[in-house]
């Protein structure tokens, strides 16, 4: 570029239109003031914590790996080399460590062959949006508020979303029935809902069992896939340990999308999906979604890196296929740090108190967030104050809604804190909470 | 799904169009036919060599690329941590590294933060197609024949792509304008033209230095990007080496692709891509192409696996940022590869007999591929006839073409063999050709 008055200059608006969402920017602010106040206190990051990883198991992990290979799969040295160094099969080489520790951790029973192991959730998200939104009517639905990975993926697509206002217990079965018979008097096609049903970003929020079973009805009887996406399910607080929606499912409605950001490690970037639904030709042969998915993910990354599904391969066989009690630690972890946060706000906020000041939030059973609802705008104004004046950071939940929803509240998280951060970090919210005009 | 009656199954035709596109599903009849007949020699797969790949090596390169996080960076062991096992960078981490190849290798200077590292090369130019294509009237140009990864990935996309026939020095310049002014003419608008200056895949073909700068004039005077993509620069068999038209570019028409994948090694799922384009707002703000191919990249796989990012930036390390010297050996055993090949098609098919045959082939200058033009149909019945009969495997040049082009062709890979079985895949291959009826 010697000339600058010959420099290609594109212009934005000739760009897809998902680029100019806000929705593609909506955490910047968040990063900016992060970067800006980098003593402050945040309970923004969804982040597992770092101080369970250690950088030296990553060879044993590796190591681990090679000798499932060979001592159990009866693989040569060259065909170990070929599978860690060469492009492996579209969709993953763990598979079947991926369904066995379904198997032991959930009771998921999936065929190996309906798996599709992929670029972190993220991806499995993507490429299943991909294949399964043919027509342009054709609407996903999500909770409102909702996590803005599947949002974001649905508008690179360009597929349209309809929002459904969660309740305490997760989505409210009402509004979901309402807005299906909208979009179908308007000549949409609701295809698939979005759902985390165990301790929900951003608002934490966990389905009870009837909920779940009412969600399944209601997807049987109203022909609507369901997209489980389950990060947290492993991370409970309180209560017993509940059925997935995959392994409650028993008509094949459940696409299932599973992640090991948060139960090994995110710098892995491993993910899946069962994707187990039978897809019929028309000249009436069937395959199963996962080789339809296989297809649209050849076209994305080719296959998932060999190194990321060695270590994570290894970090299953060496915890022989259950990570939920491999999960133990760090299921203490956010344990401590969610009861902490609730103690500390129900001493400096009793119950009196925090009606007064028009403050509440909710208790989760588990998972990395909280909701808090606030008696002032919970806007990027406050937040900066908060920052700046009082050293902590939260995210405004009107992050996550579509419209105009969650101006009053925030998402707190507890994954990326010490719980001594958190005990100061309540301490410094309910400082700025006092401390601005109500 | 214990009731079969209720199980749900999916109609093919609901599912996304590029799942029923002919296109996505072209390379399986090849790697049926070679799953059938594992004996056979083929010259089927683009993959490069396996011999110098050393499992043992892996660790080093983590280790390699460790220390020059503590001792070139002055990281320390919580960050070093952080970098290998917590969500990173959506573009990447080992940017500064790959400029510096870039430099070392390409000439090109490009600006670390003007780099997107991605899940391989496939990647790259997904989430650049997809920032780039904007309207419905955007056609993407490629050459015919072309690579079936970017088109697979415009179709993924619903983007319409224009085939430009190829000659002898690359994309032929006076289809290409015409090509430009019927797609104009027709209320469309030419986007960008997907171009393998070197040792293009399948053909073979390589631009000469002419054809690059006339390539770059028209790109100009036409205001057509171009995606430039280059796998196989460091093979070269004759000649002397040739600038990309990345560092031939004065005006910035020109993103680039860099892919890994035949330079270190495939399993690691690492490419990238330059993109220096200036983007204006409306409101008269400039970033960089690259921080809106950021958003794309953050909803499709959020970023490139930190392991994958390690290794490969550790064997930057090791190589001093200077690949092209690193792949000495590699571009030695395939330029023994093309020319055993070559000789034996001499010898046994010497010019008289070869014309009187109606047989004959490229000699490229580079890279993995080479065509041959046959007397008969090069359709998939010769294929299995080569395959059970005679022993050798190929690829009907048609797959790659996407109307009834390229079917007396085919592309033979030489990067997947021993020069011992390129030897006798050649005389395997003239076998067939002798008995076959012209």
């Amino acid at each position: 570029m010697s000339d600058g008055s010959r420099t290609t200059v594109l212009a934005a608006g000739e760009l897809h239109g998902s680029l100019a969402d806000p929705l593609m920017e909506v955490m910047n602010f968040l990063n900016e003031i992060t970067s800006r106040y980098p003593r402050a206190i945040s309970f923004g990051p969804g982040r597992p914590y770092e101080g369970l990883f250690e950088v030296e198991r990553i060879g044993e992990y590796l190591d681990a790996y090679k000798r499932h290979l060979v001592e159990e799969l009866g693989r040569t040295p060259d065909e170990v080399r070929t599978l860690l160094f060469q492009y492996g099969r579209t969709n993953g080489q763990i598979h079947e460590l991926v369904a066995r520790t379904l198997r032991n951790d959930e009771g998921i029973d999936a065929d190996p062959e309906s798996l599709v192991v992929t670029v972190g959730c993220q991806e499995a998200m993507f490429i299943t949006l991909r294949a399964l939104f043919g027509a342009p009517s054709d609407v996903l639905l999500v909770a409102s508020p909702c996590y803005i990975g599947i949002t974001g993926a649905a508008r690179l697509l360009d597929i349209e979303t309809a929002y459904v206002p969660e309740g305490s217990d997760g989505v409210d079965p009402d509004a979901l029935r309402r807005t299906l018979a909208e979009l179908r008097a308007a000549g949409k096609r609701p295809r698939a809902l979005y759902v985390v049903p165990d301790f929900a970003n951003p608002t934490g929020t966990c389905m009870t069992l009837d909920a779940r079973e009412r969600l399944l009805e209601l997807a049987e009887a109203e022909d609507l896939l369901l997209l489980e996406d389950n990060p947290y399910g492993f991370f409970t607080r309180t209560g017993q340990v509940l059925p997935t929606l995959k392994a409650l499912d028993s008509t094949g409605k459940v696409v299932y999308f599973g992640s090991f950001a948060k139960t090994c490690f995110p710098g892995a970037r491993v993910g899946y999906v069962v994707a187990d639904q039978p897809v019929r030709a028309a000249d009436g042969t069937q395959r199963l979604l996962a080789d339809e998915l296989s297809k649209v993910k050849s076209m994305t990354t080719v296959n998932t890196p060999a190194l990321s599904q060695a270590v994570i391969g290894g970090m299953l066989v060496a915890n022989d296929c259950r990570l939920r009690d491999a999960n133990k630690p760090a299921a203490d972890f956010y344990r401590t740090n969610m009861t902490v946060l609730l103690d500390c706000l129900d001493r400096m906020l009793p119950p009196g108190r925090r009606e007064a000041a028009g403050i509440s939030w909710n208790a989760p059973d588990g998972g990395f967030f909280l909701t808090m609802t606030l008696p002032v705008p919970a806007d990027n104004e406050l937040l900066e104050r908060s920052a700046r004046d009082h050293g902590v950071i939260w995210t405004p939940m009107s992050y996550f809604h579509p419209d105009d929803g969650g101006s009053h509240q925030i998402r707190l998280s507890l994954s990326y804190l010490t719980p001594e951060q958190v005990a100061e970090g309540a301490r410094r919210l309910v400082g700025l909470l006092e401390r601005s005009p109500t």
